[in-house]
């Protein structure tokens, strides 16, 4: 595989509280803030509350999910009195960490999220993007607390919804299990150390550090899962089995239990074999999936360095 | 210590949906009202979803928290147009299951609740009533899958602020560690092997069994502590130690680790030996609650039986 080689990182925008109830990211920020942290060695740093509204009232968000906003389509969508709140705001930031697509973008974005689900640390990315890919490698091979994992969103970026699609070079960072309103400590502390280990690679990449080629295990995602529901109602009708439940990432085969009604019959599993994520993530109640299912796929990433002038 | 006797429970409130984002207690009324369970053997059953508004939305409350309006003020206060919504759904209850502290209140109200703290199943009181620490002896002696433990909340009944307190006797069930707005299989079972033993329980004692006299442990509580925080915005400048998190319950003392500041110091345990719980609740970070403290109390009761007519 050829070596590849990108121009130096000079502008790196550090999100968070896109999810107004997702501490880890607003007190990541919030301390960013305080600290004025404005400047890391070769790079300039933006720190950002995204949807400070939904922060202030510890709510996802106000109007409209914001990080199903940055679609080219939301992005270009005209503004009238009627416009969601979050629609506004991801234009807003488009304008400040954007355009998205441009010459004008941030190097690198990346939004800190949390999940009620026992996800670990997982960096989600859309397109295959080597850059990205190396910092994953990087922050894998120095976590050794929680597992760390690659999640991939096969979107184009014209359709990719999330505010780190705005960067020229972007991933989210999920980690769980957290409580929506709650900030643990562990999971606070894991994600400043990925954050840590970002700027760290960062700073080898700027000063002309090549990093070696290798193959990296993704979890590529297929298809959602709903809760059984009555139809008129669209009430539950079961839970996550507990065999299910804590389980992301551990291999659904066909036959294995995944959700237990209140009657007390199983539902099983059908299809593939595939992997379960976001498996009873709260915020995925309203969009109507218990899970998603992923393929393990492997990427062949090649070598890097910096683009010499 | 005299033996003790009380009118057969021949009404009996189970509750949920009091916080309207506490999913536990939301599905075990709705699959009560499902199955139209309206008699028990000897008892009447009344199910109730007590803020349905709230659970609609999936929100705590949507004016005011329910369950702090329960109080002989709040129930006798004059409806306005400006008066909260809970107020008004607190006298509807009231009217419904009591009037409080009346001869025609229900006999038993049990009403469920969630917490994000590590707490097991807790069963919590306000006075002492032989009664309902019967049920919590019963119900302690056959659930071995989680600690049971036992609350009080040493308040006289005029200031009793929980919709329990509206009934002849009561008890809420407070069961964690469940994020708001999510429902875990493990966690419904366990308060559905609670509502079928305290069942149980008042057939037994209704059909004429009499139940010995024991001490129990109960955990008093004695003070709240609330988080570090900026004096100007409010916001924390600590979270709670990885060495308290998910440890309510375990004793804490004099310099004991109960938070780490975002800069990494300790803060430690500087007042008497005591027992955290609610340890990092989500809803308790509005109220500047960081956990509460308790003192451990055995209380002897009495043996038990119905009155004979």
């Amino acid at each position: 595989m050829e070596h590849v080689s990108f121009p130096p990182l000079s502008r790196f925008a550090i999100c968070g509280g896109t999810h107004g109830n997702e501490m880890t990211g607003v007190y990541m920020v919030r301390e960013l803030q305080k600290k004025k942290l404005e400047k890391a060695g070769s790079v300039s740093i933006t720190s950002v509350l995204s949807n400070p509204r939904a922060v202030d009232v510890c709510k996802r968000y106000i109007d409209k999910d914001l990080n199903r906003c940055f679609t080219n389509a939301f992005l270009s969508a005209p503004i009238t009195d009627l416009t969601p709140y979050e629609v506004k705001r991801a234009q807003e930031l488009n304008a400040q960490l954007g355009p998205k697509g441009s010459e004008d973008a941030v190097d690198l974005i990346c939004d800190f999220h949390n999940t009620t689900a026992n996800m670990g640390l997982c960096l989600i990315f859309y397109t295959i993007d080597w850059l990205t890919l190396h910092i994953y490698k990087y922050i894998k091979s120095k976590i050794t607390s929680v597992p760390v994992r690659l999640i991939q969103l096969d979107l184009p970026i014209s359709e990719a919804y999330s505010l780190e699609s705005v960067g020229k070079h972007s991933f989210a960072i999920e980690i769980g299990p957290q409580p929506c309103g709650v900030l643990r400590a562990d999971i606070f502390n894991i994600a400043k150390e990925a954050l840590d280990l970002t700027m760290e690679w960062i700073q080898k990449f700027n000063s002309g550090s090549s990093f070696e080629g290798d193959a990296v295990e993704a979890y590529n995602m297929a298809k959602s899962v709903d809760y059984p529901r009555d139809p008129t109602t669209g009430e539950l009708t079961a839970v996550i089995h507990p065999q299910l439940q804590d389980n992301d990432f551990k291999l659904l085969q066909p036959g294995d239990p995944v959700f237990l009604s209140f009657s007390g019959e199983t539902v099983k599993h059908d299809g593939e074999e595939l992997y379960p994520f976001f498996v009873n993530e709260c915020a995925y109640y309203e969009k109507k999936i218990a899970f998603h299912l992923a393929r393990k796929i492997t990427l062949a990433i090649p070598s890097i360095s910096v683009t010499r002038d």
